[in-house]
């Protein structure tokens, strides 16, 4: 008998690697925070005399949910401006919010809020960009929430940063900072084609290749962006001879696609953050999921902010992503349910160089694990465990969190957040940043 | 004083009309199932005299939403068959699966699961189309739920009757076996333009102007639908030739239409029920609610059945067309928060020719009701409540419902079904219709 710290008995395992697969009665074995077994929960107590054991008897256990793209601070933003076009929404609302009032407490708080729904909805990775970044730093290593943040530069001052070079200079501090720090990683953050310019995508593509650092932006976000490019070019064209696409690059959105794009999306290994809820409210348009994951390209899952969403639920984004794409696709089969559920893990840390660590739940992986209770009327009967975490469980089914074996969430409550706290922070902002409104 | 029955105390009142409102700790007076008022909380505790008050001190209260278009037993078909478009859906596993088990104790036991699962999410009025209506009835007198069945017709047999003729005959008499009953009304239910003939559309239509009965149907629910249409017509002219299109008439799906056809809609006063998430999960299309609305056109949602959706969750269902329409009809301002709700209450019930009893907060009208507590941390902070209502709360928000001043759902619990037992059963069915699986 080997002692270990944790079994998990959940009634169902999808362990997402091989694709498609549902585990009947298996348990995942935990030990220093890597799974170091998935077999049947018969076979797993005989070999394996754990710590503490955790009961999931009408569970599904899958891998966590990874938010390819997020904005966490913007919480605090949620609901101040809605149905409006992206760029009235950001020029007339939220650029002047931001201007008026972000600070590395507003960010603290922002995330925190922004953390605490994530935690509780089965995101166990986000990869954030947002002024600030040491903000989602900080409450990243409080949360114990994996994260991957944003070196966000514009050509323009906000109050983190005075343009791009300062932007740079910051993040690469921010970088050195967190060498050895087992959950937090970086990646550069150029806002959009639009808002960063030649001479500092072109200062990126270097220190991204020095220091090994991937690059995470917005690109043809809506019609508007790309018939509007500098120089008369396609964003995309202009990445493209500015040497930015490749395996370390997240296209963010890419709802305007012609099929030579796709193509090369494909041939350069870019990866695709699909935020399917913000491109359908802000209405820039349709992301051809169906088409790029035909074409090879390697498509994960974000929700955008909360701002443009409204909410953070991978859950909800996933299943909104699987409905959607079939139609987009004509093809109903388009994003089928394991399809999805790829997308949502294994294909968001692919696309942030994180697959060998976590996406799947295998053995040597990190414990980064979600469990959902299948028992409700909604999720009844049970034909297909998959089908049902896809297109009919909701976030509050999703009872337990782990990272790295470490529980962030037990029985539907956060165990590493003060939820109460960051409610109360955000109702103070909001009376700060609209003053005398009731509702 | 006046003594009453109920006195409703949240802290947000929606009352739908007129649209776009929120009251600030208002209260809603009820008494023999009736609004009585809707007045500032301090005043209705010096007019009033409530046998029994219930807080809802961190709540939005809103009109029960109308589902305005299911088939309530197929929750025992949930996840049966995914990611399949609609005629192959259809014919290769639904039609199969029904011809095989389809009885009036599959159709309870499914209606049963199904208004446990809606009532959970806030529905408090559902027009239903299924075969064996008679269930639809028992179910929900069991639960206390206003519902609408369908008479369902049919050209060809199923378990129910042997063809159109038995069909309008077994509607009829259950349309006279309900006569006087409070809640519950019938409608016509023609499944569609390629299951009912000619012969028996026109004896429906005759039916209905004799008798003051509505119809429902499906129409244009997908472009193979339109292609293949009989005599090489399309179905809507088809029925417009028949007589069918008129302000008694519900239009299903409608994803295929021209301009001339939206214009026909909005002169014949035709409802539409708009089901996006069915519509996206097999592949059908896109209803263009954008272009219906402003040609004035009345749109309320359904969530179709919960086998191709797969859940019946109206709080959902209205996020997502709230969403979708923006993107279909490249306007951001398109199907805004507030006429999103609109959309779910008021819209449905003036389709269901129940307007004046349902769908809005106001004196006078039956008290069907829902709060949604906004203090978990995906509705906060709170700028806007419509917007959080739309496009933040998820079904599990819901604390309370009630109809006609009855709670349904106290606390999150239900009042008047046993879910337990609903369960269980479903998973009986499973086992008899798919033995031997596991999942």
């Amino acid at each position: 008998m080997q002692t270990v710290d944790l079994l998990l008995a959940p009634r169902w395992l999808v362990p997402i690697e091989p694709s498609g697969v549902v585990l009947d009665d298996h348990a995942l074995v935990v030990d220093a925070g890597r799974i170091v077994a998935v077999l049947p929960r018969a076979e797993a107590q005989m070999r394996y005399a754990p710590r503490q054991t955790v009961e999931l008897p009408t569970h599904a256990l899958m891998p966590g949910l990874v938010n390819l793209h997020t904005h966490a601070a913007m919480s605090l933003l949620r609901g101040i401006a809605d149905d409006l076009p992206l760029m009235e929404w950001l020029q007339n609302h939220i650029w002047p919010a931001e201007g008026a009032h972000l600070s590395l407490p507003f960010c603290e708080d922002g995330v925190r809020l922004a953390f605490a729904e994530m935690i509780r909805s089965g995101t166990t990775c986000v990869n954030d960009m947002y002024m600030f970044p040491e903000a989602t730093v900080n409450v990243a290593r409080e949360a114990g929430l994996r994260a991957t943040v944003g070196l966000v530069v514009f050509d323009f001052p906000t109050p983190w940063g005075a343009g791009p070079d300062e932007y740079i200079h910051k993040g690469l501090e921010l970088h050195d900072q967190l060498r050895g720090e087992p959950l937090i990683r970086t990646i550069f953050a150029p806002h959009a084609p639009y808002t960063v310019s030649d001479a500092p995508l072109r200062k990126i593509r270097e220190y991204a290749n020095e220091l090994g650092i991937g690059i995470h932006m917005h690109v043809h976000e809506t019609a508007h962006e790309v018939e509007t490019g500098a120089g008369g070019k396609r964003p995309w064209t202009r990445l493209r001879e500015l040497e930015l696409l490749g395996p370390d690059f997240i296209a963010v959105h890419m709802t305007q696609l012609t099929d030579d794009e796709i193509a090369e999306a494909a041939q350069y290994g870019v990866h695709i953050a699909h935020c399917p809820e913000s491109n359908l409210k802000l209405a820039s348009g349709f992301c051809p999921v169906g088409k790029l994951q035909r074409a090879g390209v390697n498509v994960g899952i974000g929700t955008d902010g909360a701002s443009s969403n409204n909410d953070l639920d991978m859950l909800g984004e996933l299943r909104t992503a699987a409905l959607l794409a079939k139609a987009v696709a004509s093809d109903a089969g388009a994003l089928s349910a394991p399809a999805a559920l790829h997308a949502a893990t294994l294909a968001g840390a692919r696309a942030l160089n994180l697959d060998s660590e976590i996406g799947s739940l295998v053995v040597g992986k990190s414990a980064d694990c979600i469990a959902v209770d299948l028992s409700a009327a909604a999720t009844q009967p049970i034909y297909n465990v998959l089908s049902q975490l896809v297109y009919a469980a909701s976030r509050d089914q999703i009872s337990d969190v782990f990272v790295a074996g470490k529980p962030l969430l037990r029985d539907g409550a956060l165990t590493t957040l003060d939820v109460d706290a960051a409610i109360a922070r955000a109702g103070e902002w909001r009376n700060k940043i609209r003053p005398g409104a009731t509702a």
